[in-house]
This record gives C-alpha cells, sequence and structure tokens, in this order.
C-alpha cells in the first residue's frame, strides 16, 4: 500500500483554488505527455498535471501536498536519461512550461537571472545578442531547471564546466513550502553552508529551483576543431591527458570508440579513419592564439602517434566534422531500425578510461552486443548506446550496464557523470557511497520529512 | 553557563588512550600557540591540543567527545582571518600539524590526494617536479584543510577557481565519529546529494576533513603582467569587463585603489601612475599566444582610456610588477608602525563594484580613516586593510566594516567571498540569508546534534 494520499476530487478542488483552475490538468493528453522521459524506463503516469506560474503558486501547491501527503514531481521538459522526473508514485506532476521569462540579463556582470522553464537552446538565442552564452550543453534542448535538478553536463564541461559550476543563486521552495534564496549574485562566496550546491543535482528530491542566475561565457571568436585517430585507445587517451598538460584547455575533447568512427563514416557526411578517434574544439579570442594552438595540439598528436590528423580553423568544415559527432546518437538510431536505445553513463579518474574502455568492449563481445562508446574524454566520461530488442536484449543491455558501472566505482569513478541516479542509478548507490548515502537520506528526511518530492528516485526503495 | 563539559584530568586521561599519549598537550605554550589566528579576534585558549594522526584516531577523538559533548575545533596552521578557528568554547583543538603526508599524486589526471595538515606552498613544492599545481592562492601557507575548510580563494581565482571548484573527493568524519568518504576521483559525477560541497566552506562545524584528492593544473608555460592605470574606478572596472568579455581568461585580475597605489610607490620597487589601477596576469601555452593576447588587452586598455600601461612578458619584470601586488599588506604595515590592521572581505557582482567602492571612499573619508582598497576585481572581491590604535580606533575599524558588509549584501553580493564566516560576519548572517540560514541550522543540528564541532561559528549565539 502507498504511504501517500490519492487526488480525490474534494483535493483537486483545493488544487484548483491554490494553483489557478487553468493551470490544473487531469486531461489524458497532458497525463500522457508527463509519463515517461527520453529513457528506456516504463512510463508512469501522474494523477494531475499542474502548470507553476510563479514562486509563490508553487510554494502554495507545496505546502498543500506536504500537509495532504501526495506526491510531487517536478518536470521541465522530459529530455533526462534516466528516468527522473517520471511519476513513479503518481500524484502532482509540476510543470514548468509556463516559466520561461528571462527575468534579467547582467550583461557587464555574464549572468542571466531566468525562471527554470526556457531550454537551454531558447536562452542562448536570447543571450546572443549579447555577446554570451550558457555554457552547459547535455545536446538536448533540456530547461535550465532541469538542467539545474540534475547536474546536467554534456561536451563544453573539460573547458566551461558543468551546470553546477555555472550558477551563483538560486531561488529554491523547499518541501513545506519555505522559500529560499541561496546564493549571491557575487562569483565569489563564502558565506555559510553552500546550500544551492546541494540541492543541485538533487533531481527535484529536497527543493523545487522556481528561479536560477547563471553564469555566462563570452561568445568566442575564433573556433577551430580537430579530429585525430589513434591505433588504440591507449594512445589516444595518452594524446588527451598530454593536451590537457600542455596548458591549453579544449572546449570539447571527445572520445569515439572504433564502432562508432566506423558507423559515422557509413552514415555520416565524413571520411574518418576507422579508428578510435578524438574529436577536440577549441576556442579562443585572437585568430593568431588560435594558430599556434592548433600547431601545438597537432604536434602532440603526431608525437603520440596519432594515424590520422584532421585540424581546421575554417568554420564550415570545423561544423562539418562536430557534425558528425553532434549526430551520432541519430544515425545510430537510423542504422538500428526498430530498436529501442539503452544508454549507459559512468565516468572515471581519465587514467582509468583505457582499463574502463577495454573492459567495455571486452564485456560487450562477450554478450555479443551492439554498443556504440562515445566520451566526454577530457572529463572521463563515457557512454555506451546500446540498441535492443525484446525482453532478453534489455535483460542483456542491463547486465552490460551494470557491469560498466559497478567496475567504473571500482576504478574510483561514479555511477553517472551527467545523467544523475533516476531509476536506473539506484541499485549502484550504496556500492558508490557507502555510509555517505545513509547521511545522505538524513537530509532528504530532514528537508522533506514527508517524502513528497519526486518519490522513488536516488534511494534504494526501504531506506 | 556553558552547555558543553569541562576536560577534567579523567577525560584527559581517556583522550590520552584514545588518541596516544604523545598526540595530547596542556602544555601552556601549546594552547598560546593555538589560541588566536591572523585576524583582530581576541585570543581564546583551548583546553587540550590533541595532534590528530590518522582517520580512525580522529574518530575515536569525535566519537568520545560527541558522547562526552566537549568541543572540538580544527586547526590548520591559523593564517585564516576571520577567527574561524579560534576555540572559543574552550575544549579539544585538533591540530593537523602531523597529517602532512601526499598520499598520492595521480600526475595524469592532473590530481593529489593528500592529508589536510600540507601546507599548500609545500605541496606545490612537490608538485612542481610533475609540472603542476594546486592554484588556489590565498597568500598564507594555509593548510589544503583549512583551505577546504574555508574555501579559500585568493587572486588566481578568476581563472582556476575557489578552493571548492578544485577538490573531487574527501574523507570526513562527522561529529559522531561516522567516517564518510564523498564524491569520487571523476570530476565529473553526478551522483546523489554533493555533501562534499555542504562541507567545503563549513568551517568545520559540520565534519572534520582527513583527506583530501585536489584537482590541479598544468604549471603555465609562458606567463606575462601588465599594469594599467585609470583616472577613475568607474573605468577600471569597465576595463575589467571588457577584458573578460573579449575570451582572454586572466589569471589574475586586481584592482588597487590610488590609496594602495601611492603607497606602493613610497615603499615598493616600482613607479607606478598614482591611479585606481588593476593588475593582471595571464598565462599561455605557447609564446605566440601571449604576445597576441598581451596586444589584445593593450588595446582594450586604451580604447577604454588607460592613462598609463606597463605589459611584459620578461619574467623578471613581472615578477617585480607582481611582487608590490604581494608585499602591499607588509607595505601597508610597514607604513603604520604600532598600529593593528582590520582586514575586511566582500564581493559583489562585478557591475557593482565602482558603486561599493565609491561608498567605501565616502566613508572612509567620513569616519576620517585610513583604508588600503585591493581587490580581486576579476571576481567582484574587494578587501580593506584598515590600521587602526586603541579601542576608539577599533570600534570605527568595526563601524566602517559594518556599513560595507551591509551596502555590499544589498548590492546583491555577500559578506564574505573568500575569509568565512568565522567569528566576525555573524552578525550579517540573516541579512544575507534570511530563512536560508535555519535551514543551514537545521543541518548544522542534524549532523552535530550536540554542537560539539568549532561552537561559536557561522550562527547568532542563541539560534
Amino acid at each position: 500500500m502507498s504511504r501517500f494520499n490519492a487526488l480525490d476530487e474534494n483535493r483537486l478542488e483545493q488544487l484548483r483554488d491554490l494553483a489557478g483552475a487553468s493551470n490544473v490538468s487531469t486531461g489524458q493528453a497532458d497525463l500522457d505527455l508527463h509519463a515517461k522521459d527520453q529513457s528506456h524506463h516504463a512510463a508512469r503516469q501522474p494523477e494531475v498535471v499542474i502548470y507553476a506560474t510563479d514562486t509563490q503558486q508553487v510554494a502554495r501547491i507545496l505546502q498543500f501536498a506536504n500537509e495532504a501527503c501526495i506526491p510531487v514531481t517536478p518536470w521541465g521538459v522530459g529530455t533526462s536519461l534516466e528516468g527522473n522526473p517520471i511519476p513513479v508514485h503518481g500524484g502532482i506532476l509540476l510543470s514548468f512550461e509556463k516559466m520561461t521569462q528571462i527575468v534579467k540579463i547582467h550583461a557587464d556582470d555574464f549572468q542571466v537571472t531566468t525562471q527554470p522553464g526556457i531550454g537551454r537552446k531558447d536562452l542562448n538565442v536570447q543571450l546572443a545578442r549579447h555577446g554570451l552564452f550558457f555554457a552547459p550543453d547535455p545536446g538536448a534542448n533540456a530547461t535550465i531547471g532541469g538542467m539545474l535538478a540534475n547536474n546536467a553536463a554534456g561536451i563544453q564541461t573539460v573547458k566551461y564546466g558543468a551546470t553546477k559550476d555555472n550558477v551563483v543563486q538560486m531561488q529554491v521552495v523547499l518541501a513545506d513550502g519555505r522559500i529560499l534564496r541561496l546564493g549571491s549574485r557575487s562569483v565569489k562566496q563564502s558565506s555559510g553552508y553552500n546550500l544551492m550546491q546541494l540541492i543541485v543535482g538533487s533531481e527535484g528530491t529536497l527543493g523545487v529551483i522556481t528561479e536560477a542566475t547563471l553564469k555566462l561565457a563570452p561568445v568566442p571568436e575564433h573556433m577551430s576543431a580537430v579530429v585525430a585517430a589513434f591505433s588504440t585507445v591507449t594512445e589516444a587517451v595518452e594524446a588527451v591527458v598530454a593536451v590537457r598538460g600542455c596548458g591549453i584547455v579544449p572546449a570539447a575533447l571527445e572520445l569515439l570508440d572504433t564502432t562508432a568512427v566506423t558507423m559515422l563514416n557509413t552514415t555520416g557526411d565524413v571520411d574518418l579513419a576507422p579508428h578510435p578517434s578524438i574529436f577536440m574544439e577549441f576556442h579562443a579570442a585572437h585568430e593568431t592564439s588560435l594558430t599556434a594552438e592548433l600547431d601545438l595540439i597537432r604536434e602532440i598528436c603526431k608525437e603520440i602517434g596519432a594515424i590520422n590528423i584532421q585540424a581546421t580553423a575554417d568554420p564550415t568544415e570545423r561544423k562539418r566534422l562536430w557534425h558528425a559527432r553532434h549526430a551520432l546518437y541519430e544515425n545510430a538510431v537510423r542504422q538500428n531500425p526498430g530498436k529501442t536505445f539503452y544508454v549507459n553513463d559512468v565516468a572515471v579518474p581519465i587514467s582509468a578510461y583505457p582499463e574502463l574502455i577495454a573492459y567495455i568492449e571486452q564485456q560487450r563481445d562477450a554478450h555479443g552486443m551492439t554498443a556504440y562508446l562515445v566520451g566526454h574524454a577530457g572529463d572521463g566520461n563515457i557512454h555506451m548506446a546500446m540498441p535492443y530488442e525484446g525482453e532478453t536484449g534489455y535483460q542483456n543491455a542491463q547486465a552490460l550496464n551494470s557491469e560498466v558501472v559497478n567496475k567504473a566505482i571500482e576504478l574510483n569513478g561514479t555511477a553517472t557523470g551527467e545523467h544523475g541516479v533516476g531509476l536506473g542509478k539506484i541499485p549502484f548507490m550504496t556500492h558508490e557511497h557507502g555510509d555517505a548515502l545513509i547521511a545522505m537520506r538524513q537530509i532528504k528526511d530532514l528537508l522533506d520529512p514527508n517524502g513528497i518530492l519526486n518519490p522513488g528516485k536516488i534511494f534504494p526503495e526501504g531506506m
């Protein structure tokens, strides 16, 4: 039996009063639309979808839900990859679709204050006219609230950091309706406990973010791309270490394994050497700097034994090369018609990358599976995209996923570099965190004693 | 009456058993040495100094102190500036002087795992042979544990981040003796709550750090320095914004006001224009890049109306210029014999910097005081160094400090950018954090229910 109360008509009526009737929907289409993210995890419909309109309204809804013991699951736009916003216990799905306003662009401070429902791409369109952008790039047009809640990262993290590194202030509503302002607009802060970073990455289980002030970066004047192929993953990683050690900070530093590169050659508009390859992007304020950097990078790759190097500062050529990387998932889907994808996400210290990848390739072959490997190598983060079919296929994908996650943890890494725990990584939390997981649970129980916020996530059942 | 128990001979005997007799000292010299940091705050002796030797021993000491209700105040080397490690309630002073081992240098991962008692300068000597360094630079040879506890920052934060941005994993002992491993050696992590960042900057009030794995940066191949003088602070800040907006990330970006520059001219080995000046340092992997960057920076400063620009890539000349900045405090002390210094620390969004500085200058003159202004302008952080004498002088310094802190908070900034709350910033916590301070206190009470860890800090009395 559920420890939560159902949303009967009486409670729905109260919610209509609190949230505004036009913001409360029990329509089947709305429930369907908010039952599933982009992961392989099973859909589960909420009982009601409520559209958040402002902080005070969110506070009223939470206070009511807390007293009535009704689950509340915040929802950005559903691009997450571990079932993070699936309302597995039903209740209220709190959508931020209507809270998309940019509150203020602080151009001189390289900051923007925004509501959480705006998509990062939409935000960047507005910021572009100020020559600024919000750098974390998970690929999808994820909302800012979702990116903060999951601590999303992506391909530019090696230079610009993850979402957690690009926020200075947030407004957060706690389960009991308390409204907190966390952090300040100063980029440097050493004042009391860092509650902001406690909320970031907590996947909506500790509080609901209703406003955030983000750090921005100037749009780079000059960009270049390098793709270098190596005969082994070990050599490719050696190049990654050497590039990072030379003092040039790449804006992106990706590794694709031979399977992924070969697949791109058949489907993409590129002609890559069929070997483990690193894709790099560099941003510079000055063309002379860029050219000097490209020369140094080329030299480093050559020295380590690159089979093939393509380097370009030409925008069209750079875009063409990177398009192949960006379209990888799309192409993989096209090459595997009728199949579903299981996408894995682990991260390790960079020195453990070759061992991790060797292990993945070995286990993949042992299971007789297809898995495209693409990693944010600069951060030691890797994804396997595993196409599968039917129950057996799913079991296989899940088995390989488990093996790889446990291996990553044993290599002093983590079960998730950027997708969050959601539903899929719950089984690994004790292995990864040990007693720290108990302390996390204590904090959850302190801030959300009735457990209404996004229940069923992060912690194993019964903990 | 104190809510803590005194350390009678019986309890001391138990502590000798738990900690090792040679690690427990009640000698007057030891008590004296651990009664005061480098701030203006009054000394207070602990009842006993215990030297930590390993994590298990620390866990035993904390478990005992927790059950016996005896204060425990962790101590690095006492270079803090807000009274952070002064044992105001007596009890146990837990010194990390004996825990100075580097556990492992992970050169390929740009990481080091170390015990907390090592000084950052001593650490960097060891790292230099690997071409690496730990970038946060608060000036003093602070310990890593102290830097983590206070989230120390300093002049290179604009490029390399504060201490909080340069740690991936920590071992922490909670008040009840539980040992937690927080974070992982992966630089990217999105796995559960960020307890590590909750502990960083908590000034020893939530847990005791016994080991940390830090992020390192490659020692830059090429460095340059630029000093530019402007007729007003507003123009100087315009230059700061323009430099940051051009895409070149300076390694340091400091502002000195006219008072500070004039003082340096009389005492230092420099000939600076007696105007608000910005000191910049740039790190590059390539000499060509450096030259190109210097040209761009010079152009930007000229365009904004710089009166004087000194730019150099020559190591000797660069060191001479920066020596003036580094020796500022020392020179200020020499110019004010017999006086004590009250050093203030606030930070605001960079756009509010001119207003803050105008306010400081106005209030300083209203109080008829001397105050040298030196700021990490790239981060919106500023310090006033106020020489004072006698009780009236102290009252004046404190009054000016209060005015400036409240002004910084009103400008959406913070009471402390890098010195932490300690004793001095307690009165401003409610103004800065509002209800968030109550949530912080709830977390303190959860993790340290008997309040034994560094009592008397961060929170107002009775909260």
